[in-house]
């Protein structure tokens, strides 16, 4: 009975805060993040709402602490396997972003609500992790594989990315809660597909 | 002097909100949601903050009616024009809605995140917007417009043309804080165009 709470109390404190938000993170995953509250976080991971304030300050503080974690699970989660083939690195991260959003869909609708709305610092930490997504489609791609969509990276070229992954994140959350009829995988062709023609429907930039 | 003060006074009470309301819109134009407050349009109309709460009741109503009528807006004045092309038709209303994002950039930018936040109320007048404006797409094309791109009206089709136009709502915002040296035909004739393709890979529906 000790050896539980003995491997608990040998956490640093950076370790136990991270394990915390772990836990807040998976609490957020059937919850509004609007119901996320210490005291739920306390109980759950069975320590004191004191301790918690004493990691995370305040509600504000402890919500902002769990969106910049599910930000950060979700670009490690989506991250590019290591497959020679640019198409199958792409569907493999779809998919893993699909799953994600399936296993978590309650808790990643409040998530995108919190940061498309009107607190700066939540649209902060989702528009970074939204502009380090598409930053890294390029950076895996890299120039050649660009050149093989016939596409160059401009300013315009991430304009239209980003749009697409917009587009992706609203039919995603729009699927998982109501399929009307759409495939698994056909959503998934389709979502990569629409990449490479968003990239070459770029307009020129001067 | 007494003309104007009389012809206002002549107004009926539903024609003097509905005044008060397109006041509350232009404010916005240049404003965040926040910045606008009751007190901001009593001094603006010239009337007492008293008469407004009578009119709106509390200041969540007010802006819950002045989004309505933002999104009211929004819909009229992007209403296809009378051209037998399809595409023509779709540029303008393109068009129209661009510049209606250029002419009230920050108050729309603000309606967004209202609209897109955790207040339900804002989020379904916003959605129930962009529901008219992509069902009224299909009304327009009708079945035989339709079939010119070789296009079926599914729900599959539907949840890419919404998907679209949440796509066309991230670039046009993005576009006129920064236009990336992107010109705004060329941004209109690519959204134009990328409407038909979005439609056509839509996945197969059982």
């Amino acid at each position: 009975m000790s050896v539980p709470s003995g491997a608990r109390t040998r956490l640093d404190p950076e370790a136990r805060r991270e394990q915390l938000l772990g836990l807040g993170v998976e609490l957020l995953s059937t919850r509004d993040l609007d119901e996320l509250s210490i005291d739920l976080l306390a109980e759950k991971a069975g320590i004191s709402r004191g301790l918690l304030y004493h990691y995370f300050g305040n509600k504000q503080e402890f919500h902002e602490a769990v969106v910049r974690r599910a930000a950060a699970d979700l670009i490690a989660v989506t991250a590019p396997v290591d497959d020679p083939d640019l198409g199958t690195r792409l569907l493999v991260s779809l998919d893993r972003y699909l799953a994600f959003v399936e296993h978590n869909h309650r808790g990643y609708v409040s998530l995108v609500r919190a940061a498309n709305g009107s607190n700066s610092v939540m649209r902060e930490i989702y528009e970074e992790a939204r502009g380090a997504l598409t930053d890294r489609i390029f950076d895996t791609a890299g120039t050649d594989g660009l050149a093989t969509f016939g596409v160059v990276d401009t300013p315009a070229v991430r304009m239209m990315v980003r749009a697409w992954a917009v587009m992706v994140e609203d039919v995603v959350v729009r699927w998982v809660a109501d399929p009307v009829g759409v495939g698994r995988d056909d959503l998934l062709a389709t979502l990569a597909a629409m990449l490479a023609h968003a990239a070459q429907s770029a307009p020129p930039s001067a």
